[in-house]
C-alpha cells in the first residue's frame, strides 16, 4: 500500500481498489457493463471539454494555470480515471501493459527522426 | 521502478513518466493544450464507444469477454490513458488524489443505505 | 419560409439561418472556428448520452417514450442541430447534399440483402 | 418535395424520410434505440474532432477552407445528421420547434447587450 496517496507512491491496482469498493458496496456492478462504462467516460470527457470549448489561442498561455486550480476540472478528470479503471477491472485489461504495448507501437509509427517537432495530421491514428 | 510491468506494480507516475518521455523526444508538447489533450481523449472514447453502439442486451453477457481478448479495445484504453497522464502532467493534477478526493465526495451523495442496488437516474452527478 | 414552423415545413437553410442570426447578434461568430464548433458538439453530445448510461435492458422499452416527454433531451437535441447548423455554415458544407452522397455510399456497402436484420458489427464504418 | 435536393428546399422532414427508408429497408430499427443513437452521435463526433485535434492558432486561418473541400469531413457531418435524425424520429422530437424553444430561452439567457463581442466562459450552459 501507498505511504502517501498521491500519484509517486499510489499504484494502478490500488487506485482501481478502492474504486471498485465504492462501487460494490453499492451493488452498482450490475449497471456497469462495458458499453455503458464507455458511455459514461464520454460523457465526463464532453464534461470536460466544456471548459474549453471556446477558448481561443489569446486565453491559451492562462489555461493550464486555470486548470491547475479548477476543482471542477479535477473533479471530471477522477471521473474518468475511476470509469476507466473500472471499465479495465470488468474487461481484465491490465493499464500499465497496455500503455506499454501501445508505446512499443507508436515508438515504430513515429520515429523521431520523422516527426520530431511536427503537427502530426492524422484522422485516424491506429 | 516496478518489477513487473503491471498495474500491481507500476504508480501512476511510474506511467506518466514514460509517456512524457514518448511526447518530448518528439517535441510534441508545444501542440498538447489542455484543450487539445481533452478533444483527443473525446475522440479516443469515441473510437471505444464505436465497439458497443449496436449491442443490444442479448450480447451484453459475451461483451466483457470479448473486450478481454479484444487488442483494439486495449489500444484505445492504452490511448486514453497516455492522454489523460499528459492532461494531468501539463495541468498539475494528482491523479491519486483527485480520485480519492471524489470518493469522499461520491460517499456522502450517495450513501449506501439509499442507494444499494439502484440505477442512479441522473443526468449530471456533480 | 415556413408556414408552421415545424419538420415538414422547415427547411435546413431556414433554420441555420435562425441560428446564424443569433450567433451574429453577438458577435460570436470570432469564438466558433469549426475546431471549437466540434469540441462543442462534442461536449453536447456528452450531456445527452448521459441520459442513458445507467440503463439496461429492463429500461429500454419505456425509454423511448419517456425521451418525448422530456424537455431537457429536447433542448440538448437542439444544441447538437445548432451547433452543427453553424458548423456546416462556416466549412460551406451542404448538409442534405452530404447526407444523399453517404446514403449511396452506405447503399453500396449495406446491400440489403447481406444486411437485413443484422446487427452489423463495425468499429469504424467509413 | 424538393426541387434540387440541397439546404435551401430539402425540408428536414424530407431528409429525415430518406434516412428512415435506408434503416427500414435493412430492418435496422430494432438495434437504433435512442441509447445505441446517442452513442452513435458520440462516436462519430469523436471522429469529426479527430481532424482538429492537434491544430494550434497558426492553423486556423486555414481550416474553415480546408473543411469545405474535405470529403472525411462532409461525411462526418452526415453521419452526425442521420444518427440526429432517426434519435428525432424515435423519440417524436421535432427538430425545427426544438431549436426554436432553445433560442428563445438563449434570447433572455444571452442578452444581446451583454454578451456581444464576449466568449462567454461557462461549463454547464443549460
Amino acid at each position: 500500500m501507498a505511504n502517501k496517496w498521491d500519484d509517486k507512491n499510489v499504484t494502478i491496482s490500488d487506485l482501481q481498489k478502492i474504486v471498485m469498493d465504492f462501487v460494490r458496496k453499492r451493488d452498482w456492478e450490475q449497471f456497469h457493463s462495458p458499453k455503458n462504462l464507455s458511455m459514461a467516460i464520454g460523457s465526463e470527457v464532453g464534461e470536460l471539454m466544456a471548459h474549453f470549448r471556446w477558448t481561443n489561442s489569446k486565453d491559451e498561455e492562462n489555461t493550464a494555470k486555470e486548470c491547475k486550480n479548477n476543482l471542477e476540472i479535477a473533479h471530471e478528470v477522477a471521473d474518468i480515471m475511476m470509469l476507466l479503471l473500472e471499465f479495465t477491472k470488468v474487461t481484465e485489461i491490465d493499464i500499465a501493459q497496455a500503455v506499454k504495448r501501445k508505446l512499443e507501437i507508436n515508438e515504430i509509427r513515429y520515429p523521431v527522426d520523422e516527426f520530431k517537432g511536427k503537427n502530426h495530421k492524422y484522422t485516424k491514428k491506429q
